[in-house]
């Protein structure tokens, strides 16, 4: 065996780098709140830079604020392996979302540091800017604008819910960097990520080796049915909104099921227009989605529910109206980088298994323009996007040597064998 | 035929006190805005107390701002047979609405007046205070405190939302009286109203004869299930609210119509707690009803939706909480008194039908303490509760008259054969 396949991430530095950055927003029940480009962001991004630069590594941030550390490699012509996550949260997020990823890929860089390993391929540690979009919409912005799919313009003209925007958000905390949003290429991308689902702690898996991301098709609706007394309208002559949404909300499970295992279908917000007690609800609004790693999966449930939709409208005599606001097709990672962190796993002894993202990550933005993968580790009860959120020590270990192990072979190591 | 029978209200008169009366609190779309005791109520009231008293009235006003309008019979010592309704209104009401029943008591007054009929029994016009409930709770509280339900000195505690008290309110418009709630004593009393559904111009009938009222079960509920991630939660594993209350929804539904066709069932509210596009609804509340005019049907419902709910929650691992905040068991009319009102309309040749009233109404609240029936005139589409209310003038006019007939029969008339 070479020195590198022994080599391990050291455990409690990472732990305690985890713990030291919930402090930046740290929220009485154990989570962390801190929103895209606020104050508590500033000071995480200020902790990291500095930990970057005392790890030899030099930052640079480009016009959407993304952080770039770089570490110098032997073949400094060859585009860096870029490895990393976001230091945002959700307003009521945990410790472990994006940080994990982004702690983590520090962590390789100090631990090559501790062995004086120089690798060919230079390292890149990414922060990547509002990937929850909890602040501004949308989310995984930076990685989107990125790949391409929105200008750097736009982006910095979306306006948060005090109508500030992302430039002048960017520039109140000093982090609008100099660098076109794109420019820095890369050889590939690595994230680490809780999975924030259930499926490896049912499981008793500690990785799970990502290949694919999860296609989405998102929905809003409108049902207009007619508000009438509750008490003086028969059954038969009711234009019911709510009991017409109530089959919608059967027939999305129904689909999803049918073409489950890995196909979801979520009706997640539905608001009464005028409601009241004694009034047979008139009108309402409401929100879809549906989500498989196959898009002719997507296409099957896109006609699935618009059948069951014009069915239930045409019985009960209501309009439902539904609106696809957004499609994005399945990501299907790059194949030798999902390779390597399974071979990468299976030498270190983990138990693993392969596993669908169900989640967006800047990951899945980037596998676009570049091969990319993830890893997942296990969360608790599958929480995420609360307070509650937590990890095992043990796992994040897990999940940031599977990284390390992962960068070291797609980097390589001069001298070693590839 | 004696004298009396051939008798009919002056229907351009009535017509035109709707008219009269409509503007005051009349909104820019031909409705009504009158909150019981604000400055409109005050000016329809004074309207109604000089045209009460033009007719020959005497007008009282009890504690909790009831108008009775005092004609004299031949036989003082008998009590009045009570004729009426109310004149307050929805927030978006119409013209209709009680001040149907109200103006076509005056109507039958001055009608009787015109022709020189004394009745043997006194009558009196009744103008019951906050019928609708928009601005105090609850609705219908002056008949329900004349009925024994309240306290006066409690309904006059009741506060409205800028936490003023119906004491305050009372007194504001100088309607405060010095009669004591309830000691005003009826031989019956009879109510002229709009349906409030589609059932008489559904089947084309002019009258309504109403028999019975629904009784009413109302609920709370709370649904808790868990909120997690629409995009890594696999179905299976979901705790869904939303999915929970959609068979909810449809279990209530589908009793209703098993115990129809005049059970009724309605999940008027329904709020997901901090809803998002791509959550699970984890938590949500929402309020449901049954009506019948079955006691016994409204236990077969409730033990429905008991056992339904029981069965959805379990198999869905969600909690339901169904809390019953109010029973009203069905009002059965006194069967002299609805005979007597089918017996007038068959007379006055207009098409009829018996009918339970699926709202609540004064006349409900009285039957309790008096014999009470109701007579119903179609509205447009049913709709009430609404500046779209209508209803033709023909109807109001034969409504009017089988009230007009109904009391003289129940009043007697001097010289007439009973």
């Amino acid at each position: 065996m070479s020195r590198k396949t022994n080599l391990e991430i050291n455990a409690p530095r990472l732990w305690g780098d985890i713990h030291e950055t919930a402090k930046f927003g740290a929220t009485p029940k154990g989570g962390v709140k801190r929103l895209t480009l606020g104050p508590e962001d500033k000071q995480v991004r200020d902790w990291f830079r500095t930990a970057c630069e005392k790890a030899g590594c030099t930052v640079y941030v480009d016009a959407l604020g993304t952080m770039f550390a770089m570490r110098p490699g032997r073949d400094m012509s060859k585009p860096p392996i870029g490895l990393g996550s976001h230091l945002d949260t959700q307003p009521t997020g945990g410790k472990f979302d994006g940080i994990l990823g982004t702690l983590a890929a520090l962590e390789v860089i100090r631990t090559l540091n501790d062995a004086g390993i120089e690798t060919d391929t230079p390292l890149c540690i990414v922060n990547w800017t509002n990937e929850e979009g909890s602040r501004f919409a949308p989310a995984m912005m930076a990685s989107a604008t990125y790949a391409g799919e929105y200008t750097t313009a736009d982006v910095q003209s979306r306006r948060d819910a005090d109508g500030i925007t992302v430039a002048k958000a960017l520039d109140k905390i000093g982090y609008r960097g100099e660098e076109p949003v794109g420019q820095r290429k890369f050889g590939g991308f690595v994230e680490l990520h809780i999975e924030q689902g259930p499926l490896l702690e049912a499981e008793n898996k500690t990785i799970g080796v990502v290949d694919l991301g999860q296609g989405i098709i998102w929905y809003d609706g409108v049902i207009t049915g007619f508000a009438s007394h509750a008490g003086t309208t028969p059954m038969p002559l009711r234009k019911d909104a709510l009991a017409a949404l109530s089959e919608v909300v059967l027939a999305v499970e129904g689909l999803a099921k049918k073409y489950g295992p890995e196909a979801v279908g979520t009706v997640g917000e539905a608001i009464i227009v005028n409601p009241s007690r004694n009034v047979i609800p008139g009108d309402l609004t409401f929100t879809m989605e549906f989500r498989s790693p196959s898009s002719a999966t997507l296409d099957l449930l896109h006609g699935g529910i618009q059948k069951a939709v014009s069915e239930i409208s045409a019985r009960r005599h209501v309009t439902v109206e539904l609106v696809q606001i957004w499609r994005k097709e399945p990501t299907v990672f790059d194949r030798n980088f999902v390779d390597t962190i399974e071979e990468s796993t299976r030498k270190l002894g983990y138990a693993y298994r392969r596993i669908t993202s169900g989640a967006g990550h800047d990951a899945c933005n980037l596998n676009a323009v570049m091969p990319a993968a993830m890893i997942f580790v296990p969360c608790k009860d599958g929480i995420s996007h609360n307070e509650l959120e937590d990890a095992t020590q043990a796992d994040c270990t897990a999940g940031a040597n599977v990284l390390l192990h992962t960068v070291l072979k797609l980097a390589g190591v001069a001298g070693d064998p590839a």
